[in-house]
């Protein structure tokens, strides 16, 4: 049943967004009992977080090469593929274009907090390798990694180009004022 | 005429996001001729760009205060404060809200091409003043900078601490593995 109801979830939060979907109508889509979905996940907004969730688990596992850059880059190359896509894209859009509401909000907390309590997880295994400072917040590494591709997604509507997650994650790493092999700054 | 017409624009944009605005509307609030406006502007879209660049040059000056890192921090202190005003805040949410029609996507691309424009002189500048390699692009400098505060007020929703903006140009000037005080680092 699980199944059959988060896929009906995301397939009506694509089609109709964060504000529109409602229980009646993801119980129809997937053949159950409304009061059944009420039973497993409590109320639209446990249901809602769940299937976002599970949407990102599978468009986005977390990566583990070894290095932090090459954790950063697989990890921005995932988002940048899945925030194109139409499901991804729609999902960013639902979340960009609901509203401020106390039960709207608490979703979006809930969902973010989770996505970075995942993704989080290679900035933390990088400062256990000695790669970062132990002093580095996860949440702001993998927030300034994925901010500039959410804003070409949702304000810009600027095309993702292939080599945009590499440069990000040279800049973010080293330093806009380091870019330049060092080699060539003098010449 | 301009500035009542503007500052009407402004408004409706705000009250009624970037597809519900209408010229007729526009030509009321600000007790002109249709006409007029259309004599003078040509299109509902050019009007549109006009009045949300005269917004964003009065709200979001680019400073010079002679270091990029004077530049950087005082330009995203200044945005944040215009993206967490009423103002600020419905235009942003208005661009992300809107279709990607031809005619709406011209407009977005007219009005980051503008803003980027702008704002871009400030690593131009330290280009020339040798704070930034030669091979540097303004504007992957200027979207690193402002994406992530965009980030929250459209999708995320966190406030924006008042430390944000210095903490965003020191992890992009130098990078986050050396973000911690070097005497410290093995210590």
């Amino acid at each position: 049943m699980r199944a059959a109801v988060i896929e009906a979830t995301n397939q009506l939060l694509q089609d109709q967004g964060l504000t529109g979907l409602t229980v009646s109508e993801v119980a129809r889509r997937a053949q159950v009992n409304e009061t059944s979905i009420y039973r497993r996940w409590g109320t639209r907004e446990n249901l809602i977080i769940d299937a976002l969730l599970a949407d990102a688990a599978e468009q986005l596992p977390v990566p583990d090469s070894g290095t932090l850059r090459g954790d950063l880059i697989a990890y921005s190359t995932a988002l940048a593929r899945y925030l194109t896509s139409p499901a991804g894209n729609a999902l960013d859009r639902a979340l960009a274009s609901a509203g401020d509401d106390p039960a709207t909000q608490r979703l979006r907390d809930q969902y973010w907090d989770a996505r970075y309590a995942q993704s989080g997880q290679i900035a933390t295994r990088a400062i256990e390798r000695g790669e970062l400072p132990d002093t580095t917040d996860p949440r702001f590494v993998l927030e300034m990694l994925v901010a500039p591709l959410h804003f070409r997604i949702v304000l810009t509507r600027e095309p993702l180009e292939p080599d945009m997650p590499a440069r990000i994650v040279d800049a973010l790493l080293h330093g806009l004022v380091t870019a330049v092999d060092p080699r060539n700054r003098d010449g």
